[in-house]
């Protein structure tokens, strides 16, 4: 066997599973750090079982080519000690700095001109009634750190509610967000390759559902190529800025026909799952291509695209693979409450045939939901 | 992590490999067995070092839902075995049978009124002179069994030739077949669910070179919807006379506006690799779906799409991947001569397009080609 570049990943979950497959056909090897047992990404990895820092996860990486990660929450000096070792790290760990702290993502957000919705830093309850003037009612208070699929975050309409709110959780460093009504959301998936060659794909809109991304319809209906333009110089502001390498997503609010920046993710990114049948190179391959300094991949729609997750438990095969050009993503994870286990994206070639296989693909995905 | 269906495969080369990599994302789980080291299947499924009817082999694939196979000179007491365990065997070892032996093959043509190339059966070097005067010269010696990639088989002009041929090729038992100045070669694949359900893939138009598949065309160009339906209908006809289950490649020929079949292959076809890319599902996943008696899935083209084979050794990655819309399969074997170790697969709106990637392509692959 030819022995192929080695690529490291700091995770193990579903974004590891399909750089992993997508990575295969290059002939790329993996090896991923999970401390967890029967990872998703262990189908076409060779899996470490230990914790991010520990001296075993790093050893493993350091004969990695390049060590890449599939969740934001890494810790910091796992990636510092991985490049004190002189190993080579995509995207770079301050990019990673960035996202994992909301108030500071939302300050390079302002630096850089990249419009976003209002935001009033909350150290403390004493800062509540202040941001509520401000920002008026009701408003968002979310966490710093560690939120996703809507966790840790509230809305509240009063400072009863904000204090009760923040007592709930934990009193930690906050924002608070004015609350938005956006006409929809958005999101742009950037790639940068460590060449600085850079590709975006079209603009893709978003349905979440008690803060966890249900549905991504690509490319997104109604949209100008004035937004796309706007879209992308966002994310280029971003790329170039945090000196990026990889693929980054940017989630955006749309109200008026402006762009309001709400966060990034500095990885693959869920709403960009549809590219794997949906666009000519999927988000996977293109983070690899990127992350290696190969040429990027064409990221020109295969047709129109939506998909659905697939949330507390998967739907029966057979049912969604009776739906045409309908593709079934299993992570591998046992059922459990709004976890997501799996994705289905359907491709069809006009826009009414795709909403008769959405509705069709909604139905058996609404039966097994719990989320 | 949820216990995917276990599927086995007999043979770990690349397409074990690609059979994996398209039943990963359906939650499949794969055991693949075969008495190579590093193994192609590897990355993706379990590997069983060990000769396919070794008691090994027929204890771990006894475990499967559903055992298929790669390549079709599996010996046919292991699969025999692995029925008597009732076993679930797709396709049928039965249509094995025929496919190994040239002879049976072209009866088999005949007596479903498949048209073929004249043939004469050659038990002894003394059936050589009547197969000269019966089909004329030059003809073609080939052994009735093993032959793959242009092996086992010569063009003779004379009986002296003949017999010369007879004797390099081993004197084994052999057919003879009248030589053909087709106007091009072609080949449709075709799948059978276990449920009766069928599809058909378009034509398609290949290219061999010193015995060897190295370009494939889909769809064929230039191609009636009689002979599509022509095609069809021979396949149909093996499909149900061999009561086959999954995916099987029907090679032809085309001359003056009608087709003669060549050989059929039991399995998924090298001539079928465009379908990763270039098909809503590849032939990797619609064996899968066949043989787990799934609903059969969409099998029209996305775009115009051509596919090379790399042969002998790999071409450099970023080359490759330069060209839009180009997607490398490699199949991690070591470069030897004449040995497939890979495939490149562009897709291209019209057919100007994809003529300008294909030529870009081949300066790349005939750089590193040696077969």
């Amino acid at each position: 066997m030819s022995e192929g570049v080695l690529v490291g990943i700091l995770g193990g979950g579903q974004l590891g599973r399909m750089l992993a497959l997508a990575g295969a056909p290059l002939g790329l090897r993996f090896i991923c750090v999970d401390p967890g047992t029967n990872v998703p990404a262990a189908i076409a990895a060779q899996h470490i079982q230990a914790e991010y820092d520990s001296p075993q996860a790093i050893e493993a990486l350091s004969q990695a080519e390049v060590v890449t990660y599939e969740f934001e929450n890494v810790p910091a000096h796992a990636a510092a000690e991985l490049l004190r070792r002189n190993v080579h790290v995509a995207p770079d760990p301050a990019a990673l700095a960035v996202a994992q702290d909301r108030w500071v993502e939302k300050q390079c957000f302002e630096q850089l001109g990249i419009r976003t919705v209002g935001t009033v830093r909350v150290d403390s309850e004493d800062d509540l009634a202040p941001a509520l003037e401000q920002l008026g009612s009701p408003l968002i208070l979310k966490t710093r750190r560690a939120g996703y699929d809507g966790k840790g975050q509230r809305v509240v309409h009063s400072l009863g509610e904000a204090k009760a709110a923040h007592q709930e959780l934990g009193a930690v460093p906050m924002i608070a967000e004015e609350f938005m009504r956006f006409t929809r959301e958005l999101s742009i998936l950037a790639v940068q390759s460590k060449t600085g060659e850079r590709a975006f794909y079209p603009l893709v809109q978003n349905e979440h559902r008690n803060g966890i991304l249900r549905t991504t319809l690509s490319p997104a209906p109604n949209t100008s190529s004035q937004l796309q333009a706007a879209a992308e110089s966002y994310a280029s502001s971003l790329l170039q800025h945090l000196g990026y390498v990889g693929v980054l997503a940017l989630e955006l609010f749309e109200k008026d026909g402006s762009l309001y920046a709400n966060e990034f993710a500095p990885r693959v990114h869920n709403s960009g799952h549809f590219s794997i049948e949906g666009s000519a190179t999927s988000q996977f391959e293109n983070h690899l291509r990127a992350i290696l300094g190969l040429p990027l991949g064409d990221t020109s729609p295969r047709a129109h695209s939506v998909m659905l997750n697939l949330i507390g438990r998967e739907c029966p095969l057979a049912d969604v693979l009776s739906v045409p050009d309908a593709h079934l993503h299993v992570y591998g994870k046992s059922a459990r409450h709004a976890r997501k286990v799996g994705h289905i994206t359907a491709l069809a070639r006009d826009i009414a045939s795709l909403e008769a296989r959405r509705s069709q693909l909604q139905s058996f995905v609404s039966l097994s939901e719990d989320g």
